[in-house]
């Protein structure tokens, strides 16, 4: 069966203000320090399993720009915007009515835009297991992370010892974002995953699940599939976005289907959700920092510093982000990285648009 | 007698790197939110006992035109260049011997062009009587701070119980700048006062002693003084300075001298020695913070943070010391503010000049 990609590069990407902006979020940045960007990476991570021309992107009108600049390779006709954000379902089920036009129906991966994964090699053969389970077996997969860290940041998968598919284990249920002791407890119990938000299944699959589940934004769907190609296309799609329900894909479909399957990856995920990602992906000097750019430091402890035009001199300090742009600097400590989009939230209200 | 002063604004002000540059050093920059100057604070604070005519500015040609610039009722012609830096002796001794040239003997105030006064009318008051004691007394006065604190970064002064001619104490003897445990030794003492560099003597007491103590800087001073106003003043200054020993006024004199007095002052004195300075100089936020200009934060405490163009968003910080200025911005702990001038020193040693 064929084999689709749905990219999900609609994001804000606020907790990396001030070089994610609202005209080029993160998933747009090159964060790795070789030229590529997130979203370049996600592509090209597994363009030996899917062939550009069925990658399809899932972003608004803001970033179709963008998307075409930086992956040439895919069709215009593949990069869906979303006239207003409806949360994943509407965007997923809008990727999947465009795959069952084009193929009638296809395994069909649901990736985020901007995750890093070390071993892609491994990643690759997850996916592809991932994949023969969603075809052979008709079910809702999903990519389970093995946690390395009581994270408090993620959702939680719990999976069943008994009936797995080879790999590919049954969810038993869906865990919300945890308090430490919680997470504490799911790292100790070994059947617990990290929600890496990637998921695959064949578009019949999600479709299905969608109608039965979300009917409302099914229905909108449909007609917005019968118009594709014909001159009504957009304003149909324009149409039914503006009245269609908000929901996302884990509370409005995986939280109620049963069957699931998920496989557990170990394969160097991250989810660069802070500044912080930055240090764990790149090496660093003896005294723990990563420090590029125009910068003179002295006493300095693992801090994250990226210099820009204007000399950075940073003395004495630990555990801080640091991060120029022309306009607008950040000094965060460490430990308050989720605050930045406080900051961003504070500058919308003061209508400072400039370095939204 | 005739009251006169010397003006101290030679200095580099490093600790104040990045706003103060080798081309303006701290004593030209406005700290306190006044829009004054240091030195123009230093000189209308003695305005009511010295003449703008008999106030003379001992610097460098670096900054003869900001002298001017900010002291235009100060006379070109008091506006003394050392040719090159020799410490404070040979600076103080060229001050004297123009002032002798002028009125043969006069009473001298040396004050440092960067220092603030809280309580002016005290200190005015507490120069009064050094005045009246280096005149008829004919010693070397010394003006001593009742210490607050156990300060590690300044000389103390002890002084004797008796023999004091109203409140100018006999020095018994000056100490360098202690370690932690003996400047609370003499915190405790009641008879230790902080070195202010503030000196109050008559000329010919001083050009006495540096005769006496410092013949080869004497020699080199009666050469310079000779060729006041004559065609040869510029280059016998040059040839002079440049062979004259480099020497401290405390060292060279005040440590030697006998029979030297010093008088307590409780003037809310501070020598601006650091960045956080400002943070007691001005009044705080509800969370002890001193936020001006082009600054965004959430959960910041206790931190100075001077903004310039640049948006700076600080995020979680605390004790920290920001200031952005055109071309570099410092970020620095509050308890490292002395490895500032190390910045510096980085700086000049990698040949960035445009930073200095």
């Amino acid at each position: 069966m064929k084999i689709t990609a749905l990219i999900l590069a609609g994001g804000k990407g606020e907790r990396f203000w001030p070089r994610s902006r609202k005209n080029c979020p993160k998933q747009f940045l090159s964060l790795t320090g070789d030229g590529k960007t997130m979203i370049q990476k996600t592509v090209e991570r597994i363009l030996p399993l899917v062939k550009p021309e069925d990658i399809f992107i899932s972003t608004n009108q803001n970033y179709k720009k963008l998307v075409s600049e930086q992956l040439p390779d895919v069709p215009e006709c593949n990069v869906l915007c979303e006239p207003v954000g409806r949360n994943t379902a509407p965007g997923i089920g809008l990727g999947a009515v465009y795959m069952r036009k084009k193929y009638e129906d296809a395994v069909m991966l649901v990736l985020p835009s901007d995750h890093l994964i070390k071993d892609e090699d491994t990643f690759r053969s997850v996916l592809s297991e991932a994949v023969e389970t969603a075809e052979e077996e008709s079910c809702l997969v999903t990519m389970g992370i093995k946690p390395t860290a009581p994270e408090t940041g993620y959702g939680y998968i719990r999976f069943l010892g008994e009936g797995a598919r080879k790999n590919a284990y049954k969810v038993e249920r869906f865990v919300e974002k945890p308090d430490l002791a919680r997470a504490k407890e799911y790292l100790a119990d070994g059947k617990y995953l990290w929600n890496s938000g990637m998921f695959v299944w064949k578009v019949s699959t999600i479709l299905g699940c969608i109608e039965k589940y979300l009917p409302a934004i099914y229905s909108g769907l449909a007609k917005i599939e019968a118009s594709i190609g014909s001159d009504g296309e957009e304003s149909v799609l324009n149409a039914e976005f503006d009245t269609m329900p908000s929901e996302s894909i884990d509370y409005g479909v995986l939280e109620k289907e049963d069957g699931i399957r998920v496989l557990p990856g170990d394969f160097g995920w991250d989810d660069v959700g802070s500044w912080l990602a930055l240090g764990r992906m790149r090496s660093l000097d003896g005294a723990g920092n990563l420090i590029s750019g125009n910068v003179v430091s002295t006493g300095v402890e693992n801090c994250i510093i990226e210099g820009g035009d204007k000399l950075i001199a940073a003395v004495g300090l630990k555990d801080t982000v640091i991060v120029d742009t022309q306009d607008a600097i950040l000094i965060c400590n460490k430990e308050s990285t989720a605050d930045i989009k406080k900051i961003v939230e504070n500058l919308r209200n003061a209508k400072r648009d400039e370095y939204l």
